[in-house]
């Protein structure tokens, strides 16, 4: 069993996300607040520069540049780019990293509460999952699943994977005290869990649960110079984790007409109207509700 | 009695609220929607550039660049400040008019709900604020007198003056079709409001209504080293147009301690936690109620 001896806690891995920059901040005058017994925990700002100027990047996405492929690709030299070779050798490298386990906060204008973002089944991710949400109830799971090494979030860079705090609905740019408060209280379960973990200690957990797993990414209609044509519909607006089912209403026109959900069978939304995907015109995630077991 | 021959709709002001925007390339495709009998009216994006890179501004906020000392000062050359100057030759001159009246389209981060923004006690603007109210009974009237030459945003720049039209709450950069609604509902009210007034068919209004009046903006708490050390206080996040009494909860420090209101009368709050003050750590804006009298 994977033992636990360096966690890192990554925040404002999107610049203009603050709840994680400001708990980094807060954590580094109060560091007993993230130590444990069992490991060792060390605070990262993930974007200083994309941060600096309270934007989500400068070049790219910062949480799409961790693929293997792409760390070790030295033709990709935008800022987040490099800034993500920059971590590959501060966490890194990713065949053999140093650290064991990353704690990444983001947030989001979907009103997708406290959602818990993990792209691996392994029973220590998992695991981490379940405790948080027998913790706190509200939470929901995501689940996401990819190859660690292929996986292009930062989480991946950790030797046993990591876990992703994404919480909403927030506008960028600011902070909000009860998102902020919910961020604090969700990675101090992460970091029990991690120490539970370590002392073979982890109290009983359900042996399933319900949650969410990630489709597809659905474009919003555009014209063809590319502008927009229509917006969520009103209806689906602030329902993530709702059902939306063959014929519901989908998008809404500009000139107010309603334009149904044109799939054959029932989903689910996510990062519904989500600001940092609208310069690309992606309107929301479809996700389909699925069991997700616990094997220890 | 003023007779409106020209309005100009504008949107954009703040290149990432998108509402304005996408309402004015909508009515660029169905003119008939804000065209009137008594009056021709011209839509103008504010700050095409600031839209293009979906951030509020490029140089400096637009919407502060319209005093006359400013407009007539060359030293000012920051591209916002340019752009006014280009504003000014396109609808004043200031000083005497071209355009008579200038409804601008906001959006705001904050729960305000929608908020009809007014610079003057003129009866034409105060009618109309009244006229939109009775239409829309959940609109707010904001009221900060200032004098028209003196007065830094672009609806100054109407002879007649303007009207601000601040729906919310929305994340900067996209749009919510419920926002979107009733924005585009606001703005035919104002148009049917100033043909009314055209024709002196200005029907029933009260004499007095409840509104608000701009005080003060409130800085958060900051560290020496300018960083900043609390938040809006959860109690108070939301609460856009609720009493402020003294003792209630104001901020919350980043380690969760309440900072109580520090004054010693009640007031009511605006702009709670707007994303756009945050950089330069505005918290709110503090209001008055008051009675807002109508003299036709």
């Amino acid at each position: 069993m994977s033992t636990i001896k360096h966690v890192a806690i990554t925040g404002g891995t999107h610049g203009n996300e603050l709840t994680g920059v400001h708990l980094l901040k807060y954590w580094r005058e109060h560091p007993d607040e993230v130590a444990r017994q069992s490991f060792s925990t060390e605070l990262h700002l993930a974007n200083p520069k994309a941060n600096h100027l309270n934007r989500r990047y400068v070049d790219q996405d910062l949480n799409r540049q961790f693929g293997l492929n792409d760390l070790n690709n030295h033709e990709l030299c935008g800022y987040e780019q490099n800034r993500a070779k920059a971590l590959n050798a501060l966490l890194g490298p990713k065949e053999d990293p140093r650290v064991d386990f990353v704690i990444d906060m983001h947030t989001t204008t979907a009103n997708m509460g406290m959602s818990l973002i993990f792209n691996t089944d392994d029973p220590m991710v998992v695991g981490m999952a379940f405790y948080v949400q027998q913790k706190m109830p509200h939470a929901t799971l995501f689940y996401d699943p990819n190859e660690r090494l292929d996986d292009n979030f930062l989480t991946s860079l950790g030797r046993y994977n990591g876990f992703l705090i994404e919480v909403g609905p927030i506008p960028q740019g600011l902070l909000r005290a009860d998102v902020y408060l919910q961020t604090r209280e969700a990675v101090q379960h992460c970091l029990d869990f991690l120490e539970l973990w370590n002392q073979k200690a982890v109290p009983e957990l359900p042996s399933e649960r319900e949650g969410y797993r990630f489709l597809e990414k659905v474009q919003l209609p555009e014209n063809e110079a590319g502008e927009l044509t229509a917006m969520l519909h009103p209806d689906l607006q602030d329902q993530d984790y709702q059902e939306i089912a063959p014929g519901d209403p989908f998008f809404m026109t500009l000139s107010g007409e309603t334009i149904p959900y044109p799939g054959t069978t029932p989903v689910y939304g996510a990062f519904i109207n989500e600001a940092a995907y609208y310069d690309a015109h992606v309107g929301l995630s479809l996700m389909e509700k699925i069991t997700i077991p616990y094997r220890r």
